[in-house]
């Protein structure tokens, strides 16, 4: 190489940032800390225990038994594609809801597996109704009925206790996205009977991106171990990757060590904290920040009992210019606002209050921020009248 | 959840390790302060800008100015899915070169897509004849020549030129590994005409693991928009992630931020130190590695040319039993040291000089060590002798 072929770039210094869009979210001081520690080896006895200890931390987080309960190596998007793949052949049957982004990506990954994809819809912002998951069943038998708990893309909270069983009545196993809902809302993956159910560490985990906490039923573990065909991919092959965080320690690829000691340290915060509790901060937040937004009469795209805690998708005032406003959250308070996708695309913002991101004073400093974008944009709004609102919706709930 | 299940593990600290083993390599501190930065999000304009600084070091690395050159959202087995699935369609011919475990890993990995894969192969710890590519290739046309440049199993170093001109004269796409070589010893991707090439960066880049850098040639990149189906794996479509990583920055999944602020700052520390001084710094301890087993009569695996710098397989002496020695440097140093794998188990250790971890003061150390730890096994060596020798040869080449 050429002296003059060196660009050599200047130090890592990227802005800070209040990440209050759809995910990542902020990561803790502790959870930074800990991905810092100097490594060991994927096979170092310390590191077998810091897996094991990383499974009991996520059993509890998904509340389940299940044996195979591990942390993939690949983001959220990892996650589904390992569900999938280990448990579908071609040819085989899968209904897949729709009623977002992530709902339509299921289809794809399963699709390329050369499934026989069926699929269940509804409008982007409204949830998938149980009916009509019973009357496709009667359709005809499937292997795989798939929803997504937490839609990202909407901000829908999917009621999954009726489908399941509706999907056990049918034969069918029972595969659940809870990328956006795990560690910020109630996920019971063993009373809700849950067979295949993935996540993602940079949302309500509060971890950053990298890994997806996976866990399979013993009845999906079975229906791997009944396939015809080996898993068409090697490196999301659950039945290889058994070998390496069983008992046998068998070396299937290198583990993402940092990753892994982040995400202990997130699991261990979110264990003091305590489930019930934490799921309680995410609400109580989730409702002074609705009460800041009514205050702005800004309207909620998704009806009330539906609505997500950690991901509030919210339609844009008439006149208002998306980019306008995210742009003045981001220069002038750092703050990061999530937009639309799809067909929601500059119609909706997507507001995160995602584990450590979700706090008291994110919300009172979001809504001061976006009162004052608004007002920008030419809305009539009374200075301060959104955080005004939020505070009273606090002082109201910590009664 | 009940108080008595919530089980709160301890603080996070794993014991420090001097890692000599097959990878990860020890990392240097200015890379784990980088990682432990706080996030930004994955479509933050600081972060975009990171991103093609990233890949403008990548493709120095790898001296290409090939476009699509990115870090893949996963380890090395990741970047070795990446290339076969992108490339390859049920059907079609593959050519793999087998001398070791990732070489047969290739097969696997091209066998689960629905390739048609033919093998040639040598015994491990031998380098591949390029003859009997030529002799396999005149059996039929096939779409890639696959091959490892470093194969970390045994400590083999691969020529790659006259199998590549080889591969080319067949009209075959040259797809080559190289986790282990990479940023250790020469690799010029576009020099060799090399079409698809992976890594990892838990090895010579002494960044923790969690990214594999791929790089693919136009030619590639042809042959995968000229695919009749989709790439089976949505996580690892490039069609679909290079709209991401391109100018229109499209969201394809959420990318790994804490491991690109590592892998950036360990580019960085890589091109501070100049590739070439850093070439020759792993030879040099190399060299004065051999030095030292050669005084503890300790024998390689792989012939004098062939010899890898930074991975040295070497035979466990007669006598000597394999894990009293790794249990001996493991809790009396705190080094790791790999064993052997697949065939080679029991009868090799490899020992890794890799990135921060070619050091002088590792190499003496490690000798140290192991001269001591072969004494205790009952090897007749003088005590220090290994060391000395070592030091002998840094005096000789530091002429």
């Amino acid at each position: 190489m050429k002296e003059s072929d060196r660009s050599v770039f200047e130090e890592l210094t990227p802005s800070l940032r209040i990440l209050m869009g759809p995910g990542p979210s902020n990561v803790h001081p502790r959870v930074l800390r800990a991905m810092s520690t100097p490594l060991v080896g994927h096979l170092d006895p310390d590191f077998l225990r810091i897996m094991s200890e990383v499974q009991a931390l996520l059993r509890q987080l998904f509340k389940t038994d299940n044996p195979m309960t591990i942390p993939m190596s690949g983001t959220g998007s990892a996650g589904m594609e390992t569900c999938f793949c280990n448990l579908l052949e071609r040819g085989d049957r899968v209904l897949v809801c729709v009623n977002g982004l992530f709902g339509e990506r299921m289809c794809d990954v399963a699709g390329r597996l050369g499934a026989d994809v069926s699929r269940v819809e509804m409008e982007w912002g409204k949830p998938i109704e149980p009916k009509t998951v019973e009357n496709a069943l009667k359709a005809g038998k499937v292997k795989i009925v798939a929803i997504v708990h937490a839609e990202t893309s909407t901000g829908v909270r999917q009621p999954l206790e009726e489908i399941s069983r509706i999907a056990k009545e049918h034969g069918a196993l029972f595969l659940v996205d809870t990328v956006t809902s795990l560690a910020g809302c109630n996920v019971d993956v063993d009373a809700w009977d849950i067979d295949a159910c993935y996540s993602g560490t940079q949302k309500c985990l509060s971890c950053p991106p990298g890994l997806s906490p996976v866990t399979f039923s013993d009845k999906a573990m079975n229906a791997l171990r009944s396939r015809k065909h080996k898993v068409s991919s090697w490196y999301l092959d659950l039945s290889m990757i058994e070998r390496y965080w069983g008992e046998e320690r068998f070396y299937h690829h290198t583990a993402p060590i940092s990753m892994i000691y982040a995400l202990r340290e997130a699991l261990r915060l979110i264990m003091e904290e305590g489930l019930e509790a934490r799921f309680e901060r995410h609400r109580l937040n989730h409702l002074a920040l609705a009460a800041g937004l009514a205050a702005l009469e800004i309207d909620f795209l998704v009806d009330e009992p539906y609505r997500l805690p950690m991901l509030n998708a919210v339609k844009i005032p008439d006149g208002v210019n998306d980019l306008n406003v995210r742009k003045y959250l981001l220069q002038k308070f750092g703050i990061e606002l999530g937009g639309g996708l799809g067909p929601l695309k500059g119609k909706i913002w997507r507001i995160g209050l995602m584990g450590h991101s979700s706090t008291k004073q994110n919300v009172v400093l979001f809504l001061t921020a976006l009162n004052s974008a608004v007002a920008a944009e030419g809305m009539k709004v009374a200075p301060g009248a959104a955080a005004a609102a939020a505070m009273e919706a606090y002082s109201q709930h910590d009664r």
